[in-house]
């Protein structure tokens, strides 16, 4: 019998059940160099102890997407072994800040299953959460992903397709204890602009760009225990190229937004997201936002800012997304749609 | 004078005599994340404080293969830079954990000298230890050694090799303090085999391969403190190639061989070792691993497998090691003798 | 109106102005792990907890470099974003260790503004100090760029040329409290030379090269979050070059220099620095020193050494610096003049 890991597929799943996903990670300063050697990342919660304290915080946690990685990289031995695609993500939400020492492990419920008309594959639905090591959760999110069947002859489940918000409600966002912007030093965080400086509709072109190297996003990928083959091994296409971590692409755009967005500080909700196009090293990774929305919060000072974030190879400025015929410009890497917190 | 060192050559080596190789290293958290991002690492005991508590241990040790290459790349200034080949390892033990922020230093004593029929080099074989700051040996192991003579008419040293044996004996073995795998958690830690499920004779193909590039295994290499030139300079072959640092390879091989392997824990003893073909920047690295023995350890729940880890550029489904002559295939890159510690 | 920096112009800059730069950072054990990762830095006070406190230090300080580098990332974004040109550094001091855990900020005060007579740009002199979290000041030094006008037509400012000392005399050197070279381990430190066995007038070549990657120089450069887009985007240019960060030479080259200069262990100031030439992925970097001045300081055991740092891409055995028409020659990439502290 193989020892290996053959991955789920399709036939695999069924409604309820819960994978608890393999191999807790402690996380701690050394991940947080790295993300700052990875990516252009300057938001001030997240680069210093004294910042984040004047915010009310203990001390400068690890970037929210530092732990949506580490979550998600746990899931991919499980989830997306054998998937032919990651088709999206929704109800995404980070309920605790995740501190240096902390240690994460991820589960997986299956809420939604789907065998396409070719019989071949279908379609799972997971609601993963993150927990640290008091079994607290301190991420939750859904994602669907297109999964091989073993054989054409297993027989379809029954059709769930759950019910997904289409946007987390304001009402639902969770603020971290103690968060607090009224002291917050707009000088020392990199620009001036409040919430109430941002309109509704506002395009921001984030103006800087990063050609990515081969190492670099293998690094990454690593760093997070994602180990799915198509990014690591360059024999496993006919073209040689190595597929990006869909993950790098979010960091990178993210940590470009900083330029426009330097006060949108902190991730507390995932609202969706599309990997528009595959990202190959050499790519040139350049980013822009929309504001969608914005809304009060209970905490002083505190506001949050519901952000669309495009990620191109092509030219920011012009603000690509998608065609006339309603489909994800070539050079559109991203598309993600977020909520942060801003100072008001 | 020259104020630089010229290393040392075989004339310069005496039976005996001991050397304490230089610049003693604090290791930490930012070690432990570079190995993650530098290897697809993913053994729980390393990965987890929770996990390493669970199982015995105070929190996670630093990777064994830390220990190894830190203690390693302290001796490269004093035995390997005039070297010819790194020729073999033997009798190698971790005898203690090395935990974040332990300094590591190095001492090797010359236990044999062997001058070759040329008259122009030699071969030097060096007890290494590795000690803590507390004075404490974490780790001890032979490596043999070519090493070119300053001058062809220095008069041959008598000729000692040392008596080593084959194979560590498994009662010889260091069980780490507490070590207890009765509560182990096979879901956490990523597969369900425990010792008995593995035969002597049995080989497992890891299935998993990364292509390695020039920045990885120089930032690997660097983070080591081994500075052999070979690693870091493309003007040093005529070909223009940097030879791979052996080590990076050995780790390569034993992180990609979680998948079959994930939980074969510890390491605890280096019986042989051959860098069977050297590896460049775009080698595609895969590994497989033939069960070579099993034993009983006196530590709660814990078993002790021998494991014979190859790490080939080529197909590692076809188990690929020597040729009818003898001599290893031209794809092979690595072959490996070592113990490790299993739940049984 | 556009949220994104559009860095500031000549005219924006009046003497007398203190820019207080963005973005404090917490420092700590990972940003050390990757500065050994990147770097192939072996001075033992900075590598090893033990051998720094055996030193009369608390601990294993942050290298020197990692604090300027922080510290003149910080001033990127409000000083050099539309600079042409780095002309100079002068009158540098570290005055305090950084240790892991400090949270560095910067100030940079406008001492100079001098327009050039083409109308079109001027150079700028700004006086920047890294501090800690208790505001204490743990690095100065000045820098002058020649900065881009916004328009021809804004008025020349009065020109002040600030009166720079050409060399911080020894007499002004802050050695750091404690500091304590009697207790010296030459074996472990790794060369035998102490201050006495270097003649002003010395040069020493350091031998070996490291042949430079577009990642490692990107990993670096994010990490001192110096996002100057000629580092990292290879579209910025017409030959599809990324710049690299004059710093990372500066490091390179610091770290070789322990090939022949072990024992000069911390720096201390920062006389004046020029980046000769500028260098590329795939250009293979080496050092060599030259021995400028020693003096005596009050610590124990302690003297100090003025060194020439040079790096190049050519031969370092040739100790290549200018021509005969008083320029740098083509392959030399850094010509640097400081004080380190060395043990007597």
């Amino acid at each position: 019998m193989s020892k290996t890991n053959p991955g789920r597929f399709f036939e695999d799943y069924k409604i309820g059940q819960v994978i608890r996903h393999a191999v807790p990670r402690t996380v701690a300063e050394g991940e947080r160099a790295l993300y700052h050697a990875l990516y252009p990342a300057r938001h001030a919660v997240y680069s210093s102890d004294e910042f984040a304290a004047n915010s009310g915080l203990e001390s400068s946690p690890l970037d929210d997407l530092i732990a949506f990685h580490v979550v998600f990289g746990k899931t991919v031995p499980d989830v997306s072994l054998n998937a032919i695609a990651n088709l999206g993500y929704g109800e995404g939400r980070w309920l605790l800040p995740v501190m240096p020492g902390d240690t994460l492990r991820s589960e997986s419920e299956v809420i939604g299953l789907k065998q396409n008309s070719n019989g071949k594959s279908g379609v799972v639905y997971v609601r993963t959460r993150g927990l640290n090591q008091m079994d607290e959760t301190v991420l939750e999110y859904v994602r669907w992903v297109m999964v091989r069947k073993r054989g054409a002859d297993a027989p379809a489940p029954e059709t769930v397709v759950p019910d997904l918000a289409k946007v987390v409600p304001a009402e639902a966002l969770i603020i971290p204890d103690g968060l607090n912007f009224t002291d917050y030093d707009f000088e020392l965080a990199g620009e001036k602009h409040r919430i109430g400086d941002y309109e509704i509709g506002e395009k921001i072109d984030h103006v800087d760009g990063v050609t990515i190297e081969e190492a670099e996003h293998m690094l990454a990928t690593r760093l997070w225990q994602n180990t799915a083959k198509v990014h690591f091994d360059a024999t496993n296409r006919e073209d040689g190229k190595r597929l990006i971590y869909g993950g790098h692409v979010i960091s990178m755009a993210r940590a470009l937004s900083f330029n426009g967005l330097a006060n949108a500080q902190m991730i507390v909700a995932l609202n969706a997201g599309a990997h528009a196009n595959p990202c190959f090293a050499g790519d040139t990774v350049r980013a822009w936002s929309e504001v969608l929305d914005k809304a009060e919060t209970d905490a002083p000072g505190v506001g949050a800012i519901r952000l669309r974030l495009v990620a191109t190879k092509g030219d920011s400025a012009a603000f690509p997304l998608k065609g006339e015929d309603g489909k994800y410009l070539p050079e559109v890497l991203l598309d993600l749609d977020y909520w942060a917190l801003m100072p008001v």
